[in-house]
């Protein structure tokens, strides 16, 4: 046991290894808990998968709950080249969409992420995330983790509250910020009251299709209020929607005019008010055109229509609102006023009944009834100072609160109205999330704050921090802080996480896939089937990548064609992506296996273009280019004298072929035993080592037809290209080998005895006390190779101890002089103590227990 | 003890908290001690930086080591919103940079990061990194991690062996990728050698301004090998530099003409070169101008100029070399041949003498002398398959050494030739870097494996796998792999790390700076000096922004003027940045405290576009806004009906005023009940503390301007506006608030005593016996108060372990019957354990032992 020393005290052992480490990095007993709760070992995976709002980067963070370990950004809203993002032709069709008045918008406020839900349950589909400073959604495709649609929302100029699900996943709800004119024309300020709105658009998502449907969504007219947060009903509140707002003062500003700046008009007021609409009845109303204006070529509800119907109301909301939650069962929901000290419980129970019998408090000045506040409430509870948002618990009734000044979380009771504790989170925290914690069914376990300021918390980085996201253990009585994570790249807004079981992504496409469609791609090209297609200044390149090649390897075309490459990745193993990029031309695709993707370009530069796969594909990915050649058509070029390569001799090509015969031979034969190793070991039982087994016969598979070009060449008499093609077949064998020895590495892992702590200590004695010096396992060297030194001597174990305790002593017995003779060296006394020597003797053990393997 | 069970069995304290994780985590001893080698609580900073190339996201990642956690992705050739890199106008000035022929290219393949040297020793000031896709270097200023310049090199079409430094910064090393033509003229393929060629540049590094001297600057013509990676000599080989290359053979591929791909006949030749050339001659060479051709404007040294003045050889590699790497003292070049089992070691001793003996085995055909491999060699050792890059140990003669095909690596003995350890990656490992691994003085302690394929090693997020980093504990004789850490965005190509103490970022700007060029703004503006300038079309603003308001709040320009807009951000506090976006314009910038930051937009879109400060720099960020109107100077607006606000009566309006000025009075008392705690335990000794106190009087010191505004309208008798400057004053009021009581939080982290590990067993004692129920810390409730209950008896700690045991047998007591009676609840029986409540009345002693800070 390494722990040896915690269990039975230091007299054996030593200091214990977990002590020293303590000591030397000055760790507590609660740091180490912490350490393991969120420590994973190597491919270990995670319990939750947290997608996160990448703020101002436009993009979404996907991370993994408890070991905080970043697994992805996703490109949404900004252009991205590692994924091809914007740079090759079928993402940039993506990003237009997400144009507006026909100019590209080449990033994006990333806010709120929401999965597309089942029963007001998290299904591991998609994932919709909104733009804040764009009024703009996107969808991303949960089965292969990139952006497939941006809508652009015709009508409102800045947005915040979306983007959320209703619980089948019917509508993405989108609700502006900032009052603006609906259309596209300027109004000044002073027609702030006739003329600027804010509205909640009603996206209809089309499951089946993946794709949000843009002329059957529609938008609800508000008032100039500065809609904030949503939330969708469920259960009890089902087809009802709730969003607040903040400026229901309607203040307009003018601190360059010598008034008081926004942030105090707009707080004046105790309580601002949260609109609650019924998007079943607007779905109604949307069809008929006596309830809507066309605007922007989009269907906008008047307040009037959505008025008469019964489907729109507001609601105070004490001063300053923020987050606006829905309980799981959607019987509550609750309010964070972040200039109020407290927490309000609304009771949708009440408020419908309200609503049944018309019994309103007062209009507001665009005629909406206002219920009243106190007759809503379930209760208020005093949390501390700036309560934001809430996220539910598994428990009933327990709920989890951010707390912005204070830079706490809350946890308490909205049922009986108690705070039961705290903690400090580091600092000034914003969103918060519990697993599946906004959906119909919380699983709790763990919370996530998202602190707005890290200042102290990490190693310095210049002026710009990073944000801290920290995980906090909310399984027990008392909340822990667990683990600090920066986040590098961006300002997150908000995460929404999933149970990782419920993710099902594909690792590989089916051969010819458009990722942005899911669809073939029309230009799919498969082995054999590359070429060039030109139509007047239209040049199409049907290319492949494999490793490690792409064909073709020299494209030639004249100054300003328009040429499109497309690339189809022919790999069927896993993370086996190729990368395209060419030099100079600013165009970049990812290609994973299966996939086909282009790149578009006017040749508007003369000269020699290399190209290459920018991925670190395999031993030879620098070898994997091509050169792009453009040729000014109206020019004449004087031909370079060519120097000639030194021709080889007919005996030296001879020699050079018949060498790499004998190499291509001796690599094959590495290949049969390890195909010998793997079947007698029965690979077949261990998926992980057959696919990897898979993937090494794709690369064998190639050989034939190589094979069958270098023995043609041989026979024609064409030694030089004979030799080329057997390297060709060199390369097939070594990415054969290559593959081969990881399944193999793989299989004897599965297979091979797990080391004791004895035999790890041994070994550790074995390498400090220098045994290593003349020893190497499994090889002759300076000294004996010790594999089976056990089973060598009689009553071995003793024999090894004694010798290796006094070697001296030994010098004389025949069969050690006579290893004294070969070695020319004698054993020299390392002065092991006995237990290191008895470690030692259980490594050596452990080494011809898995002798076999290896 | 958390750990008592451990310690003492467990039939004290039941079995331990780390116990129950390890079996509920399925954790290993070692994993436990891998966990508590990297883990970091909060706020504890990593020992070492690293900083790695991003690959094709054209990104720089920073993070440390040993927590492997992110802090950083740096844009560098890629723009990146949250930054404001490439969308405000002071980085597009440095993206401009790197525009090749004119035309802008948005993203670049980083690779190879190399900081700033004096004496071949790392120093903290700059990094440079190289794009292996369009041929430029960039620098990045350490001082704020912003990058400053970016060069783009006129001669070479690809490269890959940049950049590396010469041991005092006086050079940054570009070697090309892919030979091409110098010029940029179309040369067909059959010209190859005679036109074809690869370089070497040597960037002059103007250390003093931190910027490259393009100048000064020269490039070194090559053999079209395809040059691959650099190392600078150093110590003995001080003034030369080594470049391998890969295509001896000169093979032009044609796989679409029936001819063997690329990866064949480039494999062909048993050895490639290694190009070993002086800089301090070429230098002197560049002076000269019948030593150079000029090309596109810059100057190209011949290769026979080199040749002639000895200052350029070559020697050949095993098998396609990859990694070229020095030895701390310069005395060695270990080469690793990644179709070769074997690294080979160049004893640059030997190199010299033969050199100075004009000792050549023969000549290439572009009349280069060749040294004679063996006679260079100081060994070769068998390392295994795939052997790529080299990294150093602090102990002498100690290398690591990256397998690719193997997935290991390997510690070995370059001096006495011999094996030491192996450990396997996961998988297929490029470069490999250990702490200050490639300086003159390595440090050792940890290796970070650069591993290119993840496959089964993380939660799956699609086809596009993340990479995996892994961290190995080199300190012990036995290499040990302690993390996995997923890289989330680029598929990083190289890294290098450097001792924190190394790097002393600064956290916020001298106010008015231009961060790309580290000198004030020359539209520096600071309070009082906000205002709009126009000239024509051209319209500049000069902003400010604070939280939480910018100043101005409305702009309105005519359509198609040209806008510029500045803004200075006037905060002094660490990591208070605020954000600039305009809705729709497609324009950001990020402001950190003090820097001054521009964005330019042509107005071609008519309509109101709000702006907004897109980071959560407080909690009214929501607030801070404005609205850009922009008008078409042609068009005749129509003016709509304004309706009315509700204007309130003189007693509303007075009421309101009272209100506000109580709500100002009460939340003032708080400030000086937090000012006053913090003078009383003298907060001045604890710099952080210090540094909240200097931002939160900050904040203060903004009241006394708008309270003027406030008493000069309430004494003219605008009471509304008098109002609003109150509710202004209010927001200063409670952002000092919030800053102060992080203050002070801060400050009772500091004097509070730590929590004995009883006392926190108490807590959850407490917690989960449920006596939070009755009883609230610091509060009366439905039960009294705890805080004192130890000292409002006498001998208390006896009087309320009986309590807690048996309540009934108190009932009667006439102190108890008078709380029985005050709270109308009995004290029940919880059946708590004696060591619990032992534990409960630790707890209870600590809470009295820090009642005093609360």
């Amino acid at each position: 046991m390494l722990f040896g020393s915690l269990f039975f005290g230091s007299v054996l052992f030593g200091a214990s290894e977990l002590e020293t480490i303590m000591k030397e990095r000055n760790l507590s007993e609660k740091d180490i808990l912490a350490a393991a709760k969120t420590y994973q070992p190597s491919g270990r995976k995670d319990d939750f998968i947290v997608f996160s709002s990448g703020g101002q980067s436009g993009q979404v963070i996907v991370y993994g709950v408890p070991s905080m370990r970043i697994l992805k950004y996703i490109g949404v809203f900004t252009p991205e080249p590692w994924q091809g993002y914007g740079y090759d032709e079928e993402s940039k069709k993506v990003l237009a969409g997400g144009n507006i008045r026909g100019k590209q918008i080449t990033w994006g406020d990333t806010h709120h992420p929401n999965f597309s839900e089942k029963n007001g349950e998290y299904v591991g589909d998609f994932l919709f995330i909104n733009d804040k400073a764009n009024p703009r959604v996107a969808v991303i495709n949960l089965h292969d983790f990139e952006t497939t649609q941006i809508v652009a929302n015709p009508v409102i100029k800045s947005e915040h509250g979306g983007s959320f699900v209703t619980p089948n996943t019917e509508y993405v709800i989108e609700a502006s910020q900032y009052a603006s004119p609906l259309d596209n024309e300027y109004h000044p300020i002073d027609e702030y009251e006739a003329v600027y709105r804010g509205a909640v658009t009603l996206w209809k998502f089309d499951y089946a299709n993946g794709r949000i449907d843009e002329k059957n969504s529609f938008t609800l007219e508000l008032p100039p209020y500065w809609q904030d947060l949503s939330d969708a009903g469920k259960g009890e509140s089902f087809g009802w929607a709730f969003t607040n707002s903040i400026n229901s003062e309607m203040y307009t500003g003018g601190i360059e005019k010598g008034l008081p700046p926004f942030e105090a008009g707009v707080s004046r007021n105790d309580t601002d008010f949260m609109h609650i609409y019924n998007w079943q009845i607007l779905e109604k109303l949307a069809k008929d055109s006596k309830n809507y204006k066309i605007i922007n070529g989009h269907k906008v509800i008047s307040i009037k229509a959505a008025v008469d119907a019964g489907a729109l109301f507001l609601i105070p909301e004490p001063k300053s609102p923020h987050g606006v939650d829905v309980t799981p069962d959607g019987r509550y929901i609750i309010v964070g006023g972040k200039l109020d000290t407290h927490a309000s419980v609304y009771d949708f129970k009440k408020i419908k009944q309200m609503i049944d019998k018309k019994e309103f408090a007062a209009k507001d000045p665009f005629g909406i009834p206002i219920l009243d506040l106190k007759k809503a409430l379930h209760g208020q509870v005093e949390l501390g100072l700036g309560p934001l948002h809430t996220t539910f618990d598994a428990k009933d009734g327990i709920v989890y609160t951010s707390l912005y000044v204070d830079s706490q979380v809350v946890k308490w009771d909205y049922k009986n109205l108690k705070v039961l504790d705290r903690v400090n989170v580091h600092y000034n925290i914003g969103h918060l999330d519990t697993m599946e914690g906004k959906s119909a069914k919380p699983i709790g376990k763990y919370a996530i704050a998202l602190d707005k300021l890290s200042i102290d918390r990490f190693n310095p980085v210049g002026p710009l921090h990073p944000q801290n996201h920290q995980l906090i253990d909310i399984s027990g009585a008392k909340m822990e802080l667990t683990y600090d994570m920066p986040i590098p790249l961006g300002e997150p807004h908000d995460v929404i996480s999933i149970s990782a079981s419920k993710l099902k992504p594909a690792m590989t496409y089916k051969m010819g896939t458009n990722s942005r469609t899911g669809k073939q791609h029309e230009a799919m090209t498969l082995a054999g089937q590359e070429r060039v297609e030109r139509d007047g200044k239209n040049v199409k390149v049907y290319a492949t990548v494999v490793r490690s090649h792409i064909n073709p390897e020299h494209i030639e075309v004249n100054k300003d064609d328009n040429v499109t490459i497309y690339l189809t990745n022919l790999e069927r193993a896993q993370d086996e992506t190729h990368g395209f990029g060419i030099d100079l031309y600013n165009i970049h695709a990812s290609i994973e296996p299966g996939k086909t993707a282009s790149v578009n370009f006017i040749a508007d530069m003369e000269g020699v273009f290399p190209y290459y796969c920018t991925e670190f594909c395999s031993a030879l990915h620098l070898e994997m280019m091509g050169y792009l050649y453009v040729k000014d058509p109206n020019k004449k070029y004087e031909s370079a004298k060519n120097s000639q390569l030194k021709t080889l001799s007919p005996d030296a090509l001879k020699a050079e072929y018949e060498k790499v015969i004998a190499t291509n031979k001796a690599t094959d034969d590495v290949i049969q035993s390890v195909v010998k190793f793997l079947k007698e070991k029965g690979y077949e039982k261990y998926p992980r080592v057959k696919e990897l087994v898979i993937d090494a016969l794709d690369q064998y598979g190639k050989i034939g037809e190589v094979k069958a070009k270098a023995d043609a060449a041989a026979k024609s008499g064409d030694l030089n290209n004979a030799i080329l093609w057997e390297y060709q077949v060199w390369q097939y064998l070594v990415k054969t080998a290559d593959v081969g020895l990881r399944a193999k590495n793989n299989l004897v892992r599965e297979l091979s005895t797990p080391m004791s702590e004895a035999a790890s200590r041994g070994e550790k004695a074995y390498l400090t006390g220098g045994c290593n010096g003349c020893h190497v396992i499994g090889q002759v060297s300076s000294g004996p190779d010790l594999t089976g030194v056990l089973l060598r001597h009689e009553n071995g174990e003793k024999f090894v101890f004694d010798f290796i305790k006094d070697p001296a002593k030994f010098y004389e017995d025949e069969y050690i002089k006579s290893m004294i003779n070969y070695f020319n060296l004698r054993m020299p006394n390392q002065h092991m103590k006995d237990n290191e020597i008895k470690d030692i003797i259980e490594y050596l053990k452990w080494i011809d227990e898995n002798a076999g393997l290896n």
